[in-house]
């Protein structure tokens, strides 16, 4: 039976919350969860929880993890902690993949520093999988911030794995890849956008769509969208700020007067409809790119939903076997 | 009387739209609007407008710029075009100010080569204005897209002269500024953002905020943003391309069956107050900042009571005598 290790400490919501995800998750899968965290506070939840008691291994850890724990913190002294050794299980091969909605960069360090880097690759990205209105309702955008600076080879290579990962785990056959930058025509932006797109054009195991611009990205004009962390996690903050934004706004206006809350309620099944269909809930848990192993980042907002979708998405990447394959892709890119 | 010069035929819908723009803001505001373009076309649609008929001017052009214009063409060639006469009239004092919704490339290109940067500037800054929630209701992004690559003393250039903007045209006594970056923290970002950060820190004149992320643009964490063009125009489409996708979706749904369309007929008052209020149409006309002259950029998509915007806070910017007091304060920045 497949084993995942999880970090129950993490995210916004509390040990609770994601305890709940996995007994909402082992209602429709099969799998073992490894719970790394506080054993005493496992369990006093844990009672809630009939499923997850039954088949659940608890790893008591003293030291945590928290949202302000500095990177480099967690990169000398973390390995002790329950992130520290929530990771190690997917090392020593207890586990086949590591799920945490904690602190991003102090799980990234650990990743790096226990679960070691394929070949060439300096610095894992991360991907954003973000709902479209276009036909397969998904878009993968990476770097989300893990590298602020990025040469064209990484790129290249950010393009070479999210291809395999959208090859195998969305069942496209040959994912289209853009690449963001000001413009769609060929003489747009600076020298990095310019020489990666002459280096994709050349790979014949990547389909390159060419450049693609910011309103491009909920239109899923491409499958893919690469871009440097800096750049990636800017505009990924700002179509999340924007949505919310207009979410809210929408709140406020319909609660205003007697009269509005009534239009609201009338109409209320057909906002229930909208926000399923751009609910980004369904589309949680990354997979750190570039790693040896499988460890997915779930959002740290994520509550009992859209974790369970977090380990639905981990399950599909283990049973596709994606960590060689993705190592696989990179064997035939040139790195300096 | 104030004169503006108006380029009668760019934007997406055609002179007709420009004039009844026009013709709006005649009910408002008193101008002598001169108009550039083909008079055969112009004098079509004139007797639609009787104000504007009344107080116009006709400069007939016979070379037009439009769309596909490349800025490289328009610089070598565009002087004896509408947008290149347009502008001439500014710089020769006929007219206090030029308006164009037209290609963004050959019209920067033609500000350039005819009105000259101010000292010290080599690329103007386009700046966009956003509609917020916050208290001022918008908020000032720059560059949109002028600038792909800046340095930090370029960066704080845009600052300085978006303080000025904010200042006189919003009537906001300090504005408060930002760095757009990754994160909030002060060692977040690369090099250009670290550096700015400190530049800006030691401007008495400057109210610098510190590092703002995408989601904080829309929340109005600061009155001006700071960017690159690069990032910036990523960043700004990626706001509208989100704003948009969710009208769309709001729309689609809200028109799919019969009760459907009820309830939107239900909740239409509270759909338009909504609408209203993220409105961008009524911050529509950004000024290239860094110009000799004012020259004013209105949206491409901008329909007439979006242009009659664009108008008003032209008008406004005669009137506070921007352009001097924005050479007054590049004059206190070291320039390399």
């Amino acid at each position: 039976m497949l084993s995942i290790a999880i970090d129950v400490m993490g995210g916004d919501h509390g040990p609770r919350e994601i305890l709940k995800g996995i007994e909402l998750a082992l209602q429709k899968k099969t799998f073992k969860p490894v719970l790394f965290g506080k054993s005493d506070i496992i369990n006093q939840y844990l009672k809630e929880f009939p499923k997850t008691s039954q088949c659940c291994e608890i790893v008591h850890c003293d030291s945590i993890v928290d949202a302000h724990t500095k990177p480099s913190i967690a990169f000398r002294y973390g390995r002790s902690s329950n992130l520290g050794k929530a990771i190690q299980s997917v090392a020593d091969g207890i586990t086949q993949a590591v799920i945490s909605s904690g602190n991003t960069g102090a799980y990234m360090a650990l990743c790096k520093s226990i679960l070691k880097t394929l070949p060439g690759i300096s610095r894992p990205a991360i991907p954003a999988i973000i709902p479209t209105c276009g036909e397969s309702g998904k878009i993968l955008v990476l770097d989300l911030g893990a590298n602020i600076e990025c040469t064209p080879t990484h790129l290249v290579q950010f393009a070479a794995m999210a291809n395999i990962l959208v090859k195998h785990l969305w069942n496209i056959e040959n994912p289209t890849v853009g690449i963001l930058n000001v413009g769609t025509e060929e003489m747009k932006g600076n020298i990095v956008v310019q020489e990666t797109f002459k280096l994709l054009k050349e790979m014949k195991d990547i389909n390159t769509h060419g450049f693609v611009e910011g309103s491009d990205i909920l239109y899923e004009t491409t499958n893919i969208v690469v871009t440097d962390g800096f750049t990636g996690n800017i505009a990924l903050k700002a179509i999340e700020g924007t949505a919310q934004f207009i979410g809210q706004t929408i709140k406020a206006e319909f609660s205003r007067t007697l009269l509005d809350k009534l239009r609201y309620l009338f109409a209320r099944k057909t906002f229930n409809r909208i926000k399923s269909k751009i609910d980004p809930r369904i589309y949680n848990g990354a997979l750190f790119l570039g790693l040896n192993h499988l460890a997915v980042k779930s959002h740290g907002s994520a509550d009992a939903f859209s974790f369970s979708h977090a380990i639905y998405s981990t399950i599909t990447m283990i049973e596709r076997d994606l960590t060689p394959k993705i190592a696989k892709s990179l064997e035939n890119i040139y790195i300096p």
